[in-house]
């Protein structure tokens, strides 16, 4: 069996697992130690992740830590998620803990700095070169979700005047430390940002041609403050693996990797989808599941469960005002939940398939799509509506045995709320992004409420129409 | 202004386009290329994008188009959409084609020809060498969604025994033509990958030491057949910019490069956000929302939405079957929307968090994790219950003047219906997990209607023992 294939990592990964956790019992750590060197520090880190939630393998487990090599150390302890890193904090050290914040990657430095109580960092701030110092503090300073938050100091800079052999001498000097040597960032005298050049031009560059004659002058850069997420729409947009961020007056400060982007991603994702669930997290912050308290999860889901139900309870007081008229034919009152259901169905998969195209920016919020939406929703929810209409036409009068009018009354309902919830699932969230508030935030819970309400109301004057109550 | 600053990006561009409008009424066309091209080749392409949707701009669109120097032709094209690709196709000669599709990125020209009519495709490959379209036929093989179908074959391979010097002379030889040269691949002599070794390594190592004393030998790589969101979630986990991927005898036969893993997680991620929505693609297109057709639009929303109706058929049975009793207390009917909304979306919520969990590797389906879950959302859904219903009993007592029994059985069911609602949102997902199927795809719709369905059988049971109709 190949352990390189990923296919089969999972499979090597259990046996060794189980090895682990015979030769933790039997405290045989040097044996645990060599079977982790087996593998690369993300998977030892993910090992590690498991045995730091036991509470009775916790020692054994950071015994082992101590024992990897230092480079793996330092590698291991920068995949952790934040709360295993401060597990291991409090148990190492305090020159193992120098040595481990000292070699990391000033990004992830900074991470971990964020996440550690406040006498933890100034007792290793002091531990470190002044002028480091100093450039923590500033990163520490940016606000989380902006570009500063994300980026590293760690990169390479050239002098436009160079050669492609001074350059290429200054890259493998200074080279070993910076996160990415593939994109180099070349400055004039006053540390301003002129151009960029790849390592792949300079080593197929001949020797004596000079930097400036190579670089790229339209390249794309950002500001410290832009937010997060322009700059992972920047990413995909251009395809990059890097970016320079520089300062209001120009000067390169930093770069953002694409690793980092692939996380920023993968959080925006998600806050997309737990705003559009009617989850508005109030901390902004990244746990997981498992890990966030109960109050916390309810805190974060009863706002919009709030105001849900007090809409509910204006759709109620409607169906009070008419309890009259409902009580002389009760029957309606059994497609209510049909029409409420279809309703807040059609309304969410048109505002989700909104919210989606405007994330992505397949649809722009101005009058010329919001027309072309709107156009094709009523087109969609006529076929939509016809079909389910059908089918009601025929179980209402087949099966359920009712006269043609209350079908004619549920199935024309049906209809008209349909075309509303499409109608409203389409123009809500490009109204909420025109007005720049959050569509994933604002649509799905105005919508449902909206459309239950909307319903409602359709149903009972279509009613007293129709069956004249 | 600085033009490079992202964010001055937007405004630049818009005010490009109007003079470039103005243009094309004034058939100028040489100054609207020398305006595109103080502009990187993805912003081109969003430009043209633009053009190329009016049909009256189209033709002249084409003539700009043919007009740009025949590089930036290439990276432009490689930057469209497949639609706006065709139109292109169609409007241009045969030689200008072949250029075209013979000077792109290899996995790009695969993306092209899959989209191509089969006589368009027929006609490229006669026009190109025999061994790449013995090749091309291969790539065009592979199934979408696979690891395969997203490579490329231009990469750099290195022998083992070589020295860094040789290295760095096979990179400066063929570098130009590969997409990237940061991950070199170390083959032996049978073509099998026995390592990798990065662009960095060998730029800071002396010239005279050998490849295979640099090399990782743990590297992991991917089998051709592998799915694409595995892939993608390796690149997440170990943070690479490439991965090697050999077919089933270890042969190594292309290479993944992280630009296209932005691409299939944002794929993957509107997947999973659509089919929590309801919606399921039948053709796995990745069309965007206005190029759709409506009725492919109806049909992907009509799915789930005819099961929706067909259980909320059912629920209305259950109303009917309690007909008697509701007309004798018919202010009950006022408090189905309260309690089917609230159970709908606190399921919804539940839900949502559990197929994120899943899809993140925070929670894995295995009957540890269900407990957690179960105590967690049974906690939660206390809390939530709790102050929803003392807002409700007190509104119910005070603003409806109904009687503390109404309000008891009001209360009673909305406590009961969250708790089944988020424990049944929780469990849902582990078990579609669990036995295979896709949690996005079953969950939301299930749960919706097994909530209803609940909520308004205990409504109607507690009322009948509370109230005694």
């Amino acid at each position: 069996m190949d352990k390189n294939l990923l296919l089969n990592r999972d499979e090597a990964f259990e046996e060794s697992m189980g090895k682990i956790y015979q030769w933790f019992e039997e405290k045989m750590y040097f044996k645990i130690k060599d079977e982790f060197l087996k593998y690369n520090e993300a998977d030892i880190a993910e090992m590690f992740e498991e045995f730091l939630s036991y509470d009775d393998l916790l020692t054994r487990a950071i015994v082992v830590y101590r024992l990897l090599p230092k480079s793996v150390m330092v590698d291991v302890f920068a995949y952790l998620p934040s709360d295993d890193q401060l597990k291991i904090v409090e148990r190492i050290t305090d020159a193992e803990l120098n040595y481990i914040i000292g070699e990391m990657d000033f990004d992830d430095k900074i991470d971990i700095l964020e996440e550690l109580p406040a006498t933890l960092v100034n007792r290793i701030l002091e531990n470190t070169p002044k002028t480091e110092r100093k450039l923590i503090n500033t990163f520490l300073n940016y606000p989380d979700d902006c570009a500063g938050s994300i980026m590293t100091p760690d990169f390479i800079s050239l002098q436009k005047e160079w050669t492609v052999k001074e350059a290429m001498a200054h890259i493998k000097e200074v080279g070993m430390d910076t996160e990415t040597i593939y994109t180099c960032y070349v400055k004039d005298g006053a540390y301003k940002l002129v151009g960029i050049v790849s390592l792949r031009t300079l080593v197929i560059a001949p020797d004596e041609e000079r930097v400036m004659n190579l670089m790229h002058t339209d390249f794309v850069c950002v500001q410290v403050n832009d937010d997060q997420e322009e700059v992972s729409e920047a990413f995909k947009k251009y395809g990059f693996i890097a970016m320079p961020v520089v300062d209001k007056e120009g000067r390169l400060v930093g770069i953002i990797t694409v690793d980092d982007i692939l996380e920023v991603i993968e959080e925006e994702n998600t806050e997309d989808i737990e705003r559009m669930a009617g989850i508005i997290d109030m901390e902004q912050s990244d746990e997981d599941y498992l890990d966030k308290s109960v109050w916390k999860h309810a805190r974060n889901r009863l706002p919009w469960l709030l105001f849900m139900m007090f809409s509910a309870m204006v759709t109620g007081a409607v169906l009070n005002a008419f309890e009259e008229q409902l009580s002389t034919v009760i029957v309606l009152v059994s497609y209510i939940p049909l029409l409420m259901g279809t309703g807040g169905n059609t309304g969410a998969q048109a505002s989700t398939l909104m919210i989606r195209g405007l994330s992505l920016g397949e649809i722009e919020p101005c009058l010329e799509d919001a027309g072309k939406v709107l156009w094709k929703e009523l087109r969609i929810s006529l076929c939509v509506g016809a079909v389910l209409s059908t089918v009601n036409f025929l179980k209402i009068l087949i099966i359920d045995q009712q006269t043609p009018l209350v079908a004619l009354t549920v199935c024309l309902s049906l209809i008209l709320v349909i075309m509303f919830a499409k109608m409203l699932g389409g123009m809500v969230p490009l109204a909420a992004e025109k007005l720049g508030l959050d569509p994933a935030l604002m649509a799905n819970p105005i919508i449902a409420s909206l459309v239950d309400l909307a319903s409602m109301l359709v149903y009972l004057c279509i009613a007293m129409v129709i069956l004249g109550i």
